[in-house]
């Protein structure tokens, strides 16, 4: 797919013209996954009219690819029998995810339509809070039992995988009752010799996850193990299935969008979609947008109070006011310069509390040379425009002090608050550049006040 | 591993207590993952003290899990003849990135001394630009031929995996002269009769990438597509490697880091790795960061010099300046949220160019909406504190205008610069808050001034 808009440019015409034939053939000829990217540009009845042009198995599959509004929406507009179709054609997971989505009421009109095994299965996953490893797994899972010789394991194998559509990633040894007690990959199955036994050349050191962790936990065990799948087990060490890598991409996206929202002040935890920040309604846009900016408002006010007891020195030297905006917006740079390193480092474990120190360390000798060298700038600049040596001192050197304080509250925060459990991404918000503001103004307000005093 | 720091104070204490044999046991006792987690808490010397512990398999394992610095520190640090052992059995892929770390000559000197064939492979990748597929993938792949049938193809993959200590993920059928034909999954081969032939079961329609495609584009395909790999192949349709998802996840976090950076105006292509940024010399990390501040401080003096243009202004009414961070601070705060939300919307393809128009329409209207709500707020707090309601109305409407411009830039500018296929993530740095400064600041000193005058 070299260029998705010429593609849409092609659908959309042949749907025009209705030559229903030639839009069938071209559309299946498609992956599933470019489909989706094209149904994504299209209106809603022309995406109910392609729909029905692409096979079965295919649209499951391109469904499975929409983002959960599409697919909520695609499917309550179609056929209901077809739409049942499709779900009952969707992975364990996918289904559930879908139908969790619904209206009760759909939900429970289409369970009914299911097939009986596929749609209990699915009632089951739906009892678990959907940000939990059971809310996120599959519950079809390649199991064998540990006393079965590597002949009849591939078998078996061979059966199960026909009969439920299995992911092949790797086969997990269980007990009659269903208790994991081993893993074996592919390669360990393929070239052991086929008598032997399971027991006997399965992993049993496991690492799994627990059906109640949540899915930050799970992405974390992911990336640091960087395994294929994951087995999710319950309280008695049941395996009740499997988290694949696709389910984990997906985590981490969303998580990524978490951190980058939260650390722009966008409330993220309204219980809903971060989505609907981008798409939904605007009222929850503006529940999302307000409650920092309310907070940077008080904190904002609180320097204006301060910034007002200097009314004196404005008025007796207006260029002192002119220069705030450079010192804040200076400081607040650096400062979010910090703070980003922090968080990031912190997030992909690079930091931790534990070299904490030496990151703040680091931090502070950064600050203060690049507070140096844009303090001297800031000097030299006002000096030769407003021809007042002094002046350019005072003003450089609330720049360099300014700008190694920022950088140092920057580096210090995220670590507290880590310290203290709280998400660190919450310390680039505009809480601390409004605390960076303010102290950066009193800083500078004291110098000038001092130099007018002394000049 | 439930706590990495006890684990970490009970292994410093057997180092202590020099009890070699229980260090031995503790240390193989923990999965490699781990034991990577606990060396980038130790220092220098506990590390290789710790590593010549570990069983050599094992000691490979844990090479690979290692950040790329911490592994070319230790691999330089032990006796050649070890190192070059356990850089020989790690994956292709990780030898190249930990030899092309290296000194030009230790590289040299490593490659002499691995096995022929293993070296000349690695040769081969060392060839690659390591941003390039070429660069990323392993160049070990399961191939069987097209004619094979699949009882033949399965006794191939036994000998093949057993002998190269290859993954499996797919099996790729070529002609003899390694041409990709088809692919065929493992649940696929299994289930098929055994006497049917590859190119009968084989999908041809292959998702592929080349070996000079950038790791951009190959984590967006793998992104997409879902697969756990790809294959790679040159100009003519040659098999060279696939690229798997545990490089793709390594991509895709530097990816993150770097529009994160990017977006707090930390320049990220000096050509060195990201890290450096965060643990390299002092002088690269001021080289990352002073760029964009300098752009700021030209900006910002371009806004001390319109503001100082208001002095009359501010001599007459000094609370007029008290006045100008606030302004500033929530349109810097409004226009960031709106940035962030285009920035990351683009990236995870939820924004295209397609639908901008109405994403800016949006925008525009939050911007009003909670333009309108602190303007009254500020307003009211305004008036009630200085007792002055003409003062309240003028700094309101103020802010209600600066921060629906703010979300208005904030939305376009990404977008802009999409068209103008320059990396959004740019906007959201320091340059556009200060052109929100400088627009904002001019906006409120006009309706100030008209107000002062028609007083």
């Amino acid at each position: 797919m070299t260029n998705l808009e010429n593609t849409i440019d092609r659908i959309k015409e042949l749907m025009c013209e209705d030559t229903e034939a030639q839009l069938r053939e071209e559309l299946n000829s498609y992956h599933s996954a470019d489909i989706a990217d094209i149904f994504q540009q299209l209106s809603h009845e022309e995406r109910l009219k392609c729909l029905t042009k692409i096979d079965e198995e295919k649209a499951a599959d391109v469904i499975e690819y929409l983002p959960p509004q599409l697919q909520v929406e695609i499917l309550g507009d179609i056929d209901e029998s077809l739409a049942s179709r499709l779900i009952s054609k969707l992975p364990h997971d996918e289904a559930a995810d879908v139908l969790g989505d619904m209206e009760d009421d759909d939900t429970e009109t289409y369970l009914e339509k299911l097939p009986e095994k596929f749609s209990s299965e699915i009632r089951e996953l739906l009892t678990y809070n959907e940000d939990t490893a059971g809310g996120i797994m599959t519950p079809l899972v390649l199991t064998v039992n540990y006393n079965l010789k590597v002949k009849d394991a591939l078998d078996m194998i061979r059966t199960q995988a026909e009969e439920d559509n299995l992911e092949l990633y790797y086969v997990y040894a269980v007990d009659k009752h269903k208790h994991l007690l081993g893993v074996v990959s592919l390669r360990t199955l393929l070239t052991s010799s086929v008598d032997a036994k399971i027991s006997d050349i399965m992993v049993k050191d496991i690492v799994n996850v627990q059906v109640d962790d949540y899915q930050g936990h799970i992405a974390d065990i992911f990336m640091k193990y960087q395994f294929n799948a994951l087995p999710v087990v319950d309280l008695y060490n049941h395996l009740k299935g499997i988290v694949t890598w696709d389910d984990v991409k997906d985590i981490v996206e969303e998580e990524t969008t978490d951190e980058i929202y939260t650390s722009s002040g966008i409330v993220t935890d309204l219980g809903d979609d971060d989505d609907d920040i981008l798409t939904g309604s605007l009222s929850h846009s503006i529940k999302a947008r307000t409650p920092w900016l309310f907070i940077t408002l008080i904190g904002e006010f609180f320097a204006v109070w301060i910034t007002n007891k200097y009314g004196a020195t404005f008025s007796a030297l207006p260029i002192i006011a002119a220069f705030m905006p450079l010192l804040v917006g200076l400081g607040g740079n650096i400062g979010t310069q910090s703070i980003t390193l922090m968080v990031r480092g912190m997030s992909t474990g690079q930091i931790t509390l534990h070299n904490g120190w030496s990151h703040i360390g680091r931090e502070t000798i950064t600050g203060l040379c690049i507070g140096l060298i844009f303090g001297l700038c800031v000097s030299f600049a006002t000096w030769g425009w407003q021809c007042n040596a002094e002046l350019g001192f005072v003003i450089g050197l609330a720049m360099a002090l300014n700008m190694t304080i920022a950088a140092v509250i920057g580096t210090c925060t995220p670590l507290v608050l880590k310290k203290l459990n709280i998400d660190p991404a919450v310390a680039s918000g505009p809480v601390i550049t409004t605390a960076i503001d303010i102290i950066g103004l009193a800083v500078y307000l004291t110098l000038v006040t001092w130099y007018l005093i002394t000049v």
